[in-house]
């Protein structure tokens, strides 16, 4: 018998006949014996409904008041999860983040859970109710309601399985598993039955859109062994794992990438300490965040900065660079917002020297230009042109052989 | 400087507009200088969906996980509430019945208060926030979400101005007051300035639904002084009061009736103790209200013992006193389901004998044959045939110059 938590998001609670299949689902694990706990967030599209009501109101509306409104999302899910396992014999019990005792910070809006206090849901599960939990919310110290951000229904779901050092925290989506790439890009895409923290944060970072990325860092941080599964189909998903099996090995374990990116150079400025503050601290403190950071060797006592940022915040980036740039007497601002990201993510193969060798000859035998290069322990990233994007990673797919299991 | 409590109902804040509207009264107040609780519904036509929700999963529904579902209704409409006063300059918060600590017993659908800890409610005003409370809900000792029955966010009013001992409690809803009859039906009806409690209380039950009766009962339990008034036009509404002027004057509040009544006959059951309640201890088994009951001196050893109840139990209620009748070898079981009650209500009216035959004598004059007669400390009612409603309640209004102030 395993006490496992299990997570389904907005689209696989988006019906009342959705939350039945749901409630099939937990109660078959129910059945094969185990403990269940579930977290949920709010039906889709139940979450913009409130939003578009708070907006008619007040913009930028309170933010306490804000996650008052927003929490009766998940709050409407978990009784009629309840009421769905009930009637079909498997007794249930819904928790609120305050009954969860779910203790988050202050910080409205983007909370972040700082302590659970499990004794009342252990009592439940002894007593073999089923938990369900909603996702997304809790109570700071002075009893006000708290959200933890958009998506925060997976970090909900971790933080309750290692509050009960639960055997597994599954993860239920609309995708069945991590893939070596997003399957819309390459049909090849093959699902991976493992993947380790530091690789799935990788990918989740750079575009794979498949886990909240604050979830997996907490569930790494609590070894919480998580899982990703379908909602709507059979399958043992992918599990995140501590194991890093043959570590000699370097092993991909799929390519990443992000669209959403633009790229900003500073050039000719000098050469000197605090030059890359000088540039990418007014960005920061415009609350652009950034991304890759590239500066090469410098030419006659001077050197180009670039760094990539969000596609949204191109035109603000590049109005602050170019005040900044005069003050640093720099030779000019350029700017590009028709680049995307490519990565190649997999443990180990920093020591691998063949390995950067392969993704750089492959995108070359294509014909594609490489903009930029960053590298990290289980990655390298590079820059193209977004035209070139779909091929890049067929191309990679295919040259590290990652169709095949 | 007073502290008012006041509650505004599902139409009131059915929608962004309406909430914006009830923002502006509530600042108006408290620009005169009071301090405000405001207490609120869920916006007209949301408890319906949810009860939509509920049932389309599980019906009847856990008590339980129905109260975690219904109580969302109002925690959106405070939430927006005090987005819309802070949006005109009026700090405000929010609480839910649990921050708001309205402890409640665990009647899961229809709990009752037992307590209110309104130590942080205090705070809040004395910090001069607008405090906005979730009505219709509390939370049991054992943190489980409760709620008190449709229409109970009147008595969430009442209780919290009986805890923070308001200088008034102010019922906003789509009426401007209490009137001596209802003006659908009689259009001379009079919107009284004052009512005692005793009277409002007959005058609830008997039909005119302004005010939840059980929010009234509290309000009288703990001297809160009650004031009705419309959420849409300016007015001084309606005060229940405790002060009964001229105690020795007759005086008539107003005429209230009820469509919805039925009444059943067993006639010749054996005039001796015990048979009342083996006749109407069936009808409370079945959950069926009993409302009037007549019982007149007995011929011949028998008697003849009539009562009313809802006109929905009518048919139940009927089959039942069909068994009960065999047994006490009662003569016949008389039923009719197309009569109506009309009662006088009015303090001091018993020591008034001709009050009574004021009302006997103008529903004669009309032809309406009287078919029960009931009196209490307060009231007088009648069952007439319910053809005869419209033209009873405008003769007796006239007779009893209720048109006149």
């Amino acid at each position: 018998m395993a006490l496992l938590v299990q997570k389904y998001g907005g689209t696989s609670v988006g019906s009342v006949e959705r939350i039945q299949s749901v409630a099939l689902k937990v109660k078959k694990a129910r059945d094969e014996g185990h403990q269940m706990v579930v977290v949920v967030s709010a039906m889709s599209g139940e979450t913009n409904r409130l939003v578009a009501l708070a907006k008619a109101i007040q913009e930028p509306s309170n933010p306490r008041e804000l996650d008052v409104l927003l929490s009766t999302g998940e709050q409407v899910t978990i009784a009629l999860l309840a009421m769905a396992l009930e009637k079909i014999g498997c007794p249930a019990r819904s928790y609120t983040g305050f009954q969860a005792h779910i203790l988050t910070d202050s910080a409205f809006n983007k909370a972040r859970i700082q302590e659970i206090d499990d004794a009342r849901v252990r009592a439940d599960l002894e007593a073999g109710f089923v938990v369900v939990v909603a996702g997304f919310q809790g109570v700071d110290e002075q009893g006000d309601i708290t959200t933890l951000g958009r998506g925060g229904s997976d970090t909900t779901a971790v933080a309750m399985a290692a509050a009960l050092k639960a055997d597994e925290c599954q993860i239920f989506t609309d995708v069945d598993g991590v893939y070596t790439t997003d399957p819309r890009v390459e049909p090849k895409a093959r699902k991976l039955d493992k993947i380790t923290f530091e690789e799935m944060l990788e990918m989740a970072s750079l575009g794979s859109k498949v886990l909240q990325i604050r979830s997996v860092e907490f569930a790494g941080k609590y070894h919480v062994p998580l899982r990703v599964l379908s909602s709507f189909e059979e399958g043992e998903g992918t599990l995140i794992t501590f194991e890093e099996d043959g570590m000699e090995e370097a092993k991909i374990s799929g390519i990443a990438f992000n669209r959403d990116e633009a790229k900003l150079t500073v050039r000719g400025v000098p050469d000197m300490p605090g030059v890359a503050y000088k540039i990418l601290g007014p960005i920061g403190e415009a609350n652009i965040e950034v991304d890759m950071i590239v500066q090469n060797i410098s030419h006659d006592g001077t050197t180009d900065l670039t760094f990539t940022v969000h596609r949204n915040d191109y035109r603000k980036a590049l109005a602050i660079l170019q005040e900044v740039a005069k003050g640093l007497n720099a030779r000019e601002v350029l700017g590009d917002d028709t680049i995307v990201k490519i990565s190649l993510v997999g443990v180990g193969m920093r020591s691998h020297a063949g390995i950067a060798g392969t993704m750089f000859g492959t995108l070359a035998k294509e014909g594609i230009n490489i903009r930029m290069i960053s590298t990290s322990e289980i990655k390298i990233s590079v820059v193209i042109d977004e035209k070139y994007l779909e091929l890049g990673v067929r191309a990679l797919h295919e040259a590290f052989g990652l169709a095949k299991a």
